[in-house]
């Protein structure tokens, strides 16, 4: 994606691993998107009444990967305490809902195939979070 | 505001303490505004080039006073992990902005009332944490 | 709240109407809050099957009162074409919303206040966008 | 990205051309995020202060760029007065946002690629509007 041209062209560049940083960033736009699609997939469902906490819990994991995108792509003068515990609940986010959408991947796919998003994307958070330590 | 009628009418109510959760939903409001509109201000003041890294902060603390407020206002199967990470964050959001707005509140009255506005919004954070505990 | 003073504040404040647009800044906080609220109230009720339509009208509506609300707090040279299409999009989105709620008014309290809470807003965006003719 | 085969899954997907729809999320999403990176870009570079107005709109632009993509992104019983009027909107600010890029083009690189992205992600909405006639 062209972003990356972008954040490689700031004038002063902050600290953070920046390969690691694509990686989140690219991560977080795809689980934001996944998450989206795959709460409103559910709410479409026969069985939508059994899919209520996939709903919640996807759709708060979109919004978080969405604050976590802008702050990760943002390299001017930030406070790391900020990036890191954005980056740690959207590691919390991502697990909460892959380990619900867990619980339907066997009946749905998009639940499978979520999942598996949202846990590439936490492994690109704990990635960036090692080489924050 | 209206909305508060609507999250007690919620047919099963989460265990989080209502009145720290509404008043952490009523002041993640008032942060989020008053942080897009003291990010505006800076940008638009003969100094900018030294409001930097309030408006970066600034812009920080909006988003995630955004995600925040809609992740607290959910009561449908709440996964607390993410509750807790989440409301945590806005607590350093809120920090890192108020430090760097008071460093300008002598000659930018915006800084020293959107200081006051995010220690207000912190508080907020940590009282609805407390009640976590 | 408070952000109304920061706003005030503007060194350069925008050719938009000052109390249009704060009206209008207000009804989309309560009304995002209000349907970020509905949504997830409906998600939880016995008869959710039924109120498909709501959580995700409601869904947008709140996206869209975020977007609108940030865009017209910036007071910073605003391109009022931009403006205008957001406040519009805010009338089309709660105008879809209060519809839908207005069809589960009698047996679910919150859909007939959020339904009351959209056309506030609309009502406000409306008058925002007669001072911009 | 992967979140397109779970658009690909929705139970009741709309009416909206398939197609010209993916095409406009993945669109807004690299806009939404070089947009969001060019704002970011231009308040630290030496010259920020000619840079105001770049700022302000790619700020605006990022903000209807994500409003979009989720909005399209929903194939559950859409109100396709609200997303039109939503794709009209980013149509505006993609506009926008690119006009302004433009005019620092020449000594921004960043500037230059942003006003390319931001007249792609145009185009893709224009390609969306024209299937829903």
């Amino acid at each position: 994606m062209t972003y990356q041209e972008i954040i490689a062209l700031h004038p002063h560049p902050s600290d953070l691993d920046r390969e690691a940083a694509l990686r989140c960033i690219d991560e977080c736009l795809d689980c934001a998107a996944s998450c989206t699609s795959c709460a409103d997939d559910s709410l479409s469902e026969d069985d939508s009444r059994e899919m209520t906490r996939v709903i919640r819990l996807a759709l708060d994991c979109s919004e978080v990967c969405d604050a976590t995108r802008r702050i990760v792509i943002r390299q001017t003068t930030p406070d790391f305490r900020v990036t890191r515990a954005t980056v740690e609940t959207c590691v919390a986010a991502c697990v909460a809902c892959a380990a619900e959408c867990d619980l339907h991947a066997a009946h749905h796919e998009h639940c499978r195939i979520c999942a598996e998003v949202c846990r590439r994307c936490q492994q690109a958070c704990e990635n960036l979070l090692a080489t924050m330590a």
